[in-house]
């Protein structure tokens, strides 16, 4: 699959450099495709992947993969003008600067915003849930943690699936795209036990069964 | 220690039973003490559990937990007038009759309005983010899940982490209790992959480290 990489930093980075691994092809697009880091990441990604603009990441990818930090978000979606027929990861978190909170309740939630602006798009949340260096290797032991995504489209979920489990993760279908309004939170979550409470990066879920 | 159960219906019957079988003291306040469902319930908890009125309840135990359905929430915890000093465990979920959200979105939390309403009590928010069928038996084989408890009084957590861990969860403090804002939502999702993701209600998160 050719994946595009809409702002390619920490979890942007880290995805499709997994992804680019597992022998997709992969396009990283950054406001800056010849800047040293956006080179270095390309290089390190491998053969199949390769730094270029918004304009060309999206021209070149049959799927994307919504990555930037919330500020940027809707200047950048807006910007790609029209992704009709598109599937689109959002894996972004409407935080407020100092992630004290969302900037938006659970009357809404930024994955529904996105949505809004993404004009054509088939918007799937995922990838939102923890941090970069979880997906980078998702792996404790024999242990398998859990990603959620939701979205209101049955065929771009379907899409969306196999990559969450390429990755290693067990992929759980949280139901339609008004659930990021309860998996956003799960990511403030993940964020406070990390820094706030000090259990560190290093952490993630397990969906248990019986 | 002595607990008062306020709202005796699935969570706070799973809880009061699991702690008198531990040895605890348990009042199980209720509306109607003398139903045959009240009588019942104390009977299986063993002789250190009695049912009894709220009020009862109330000024027999050291710790409160508050599993009350969330439409009578707020005339209960009012109606209990000054509870200075109490600690007060809000065990409950500001859902939308039809499960579909939230009543309160993430600028506040139900938590916080209990506080607000409870007079005097050290609010800590647990015991929200599984069904009451986990809180009766956690053991998922060898793995034991996890249970957040936040709260702004750090002595009243100290006094609820306890009662988490002897349940069999790992007790795992999520911060102040404004944190309640993403463990309702927390809720929210095990509630809606148990019922309309068709998860069932025998699962239940496990915190992974490494």
């Amino acid at each position: 699959m050719k994946i595009g990489i809409i702002g390619s930093g920490n979890v942007g980075g880290a995805l499709g450099t997994r992804w680019a691994q597992a022998g997709h092809r992969v396009i990283f697009g950054s406001r800056n495709p010849a800047s040293d880091d956006m080179r270095q990441l390309a290089a390190s990604a491998g053969s199949t992947a390769r730094a270029a603009s918004f304009r060309e990441a999206l021209d070149a990818a049959e799927l994307l993969l919504l990555a930037t930090p919330w500020p940027a978000t809707r200047t950048v979606v807006e910007g790609l003008g029209d992704l009709a027929g598109k599937v689109l990861i959002d894996a972004t978190n409407p935080l407020l600067p100092n992630l004290s909170g969302l900037e938006c309740g659970t009357t809404t939630s930024g994955a529904e915003q996105v949505a809004g602006w993404a004009r054509g798009a088939k918007v799937v949340k995922a990838f939102n849930t923890v941090g970069f260096n979880i997906m980078a290797n998702p792996a404790f032991g024999p242990e398998r943690p859990v990603m959620f995504y939701c979205g209101d489209d049955a065929a771009a979920k379907q899409t969306v699936r196999p990559l969450v489990e390429q990755l290693g993760f067990e992929a759980i279908d949280a139901g339609p795209l008004s659930q990021a309004r309860l998996l956003e939170p799960f990511a403030l979550l993940w964020i406070s036990l990390a820094y706030a409470q000090g259990q560190g990066r290093e952490i993630a879920f397990k969906l248990l069964r019986r």
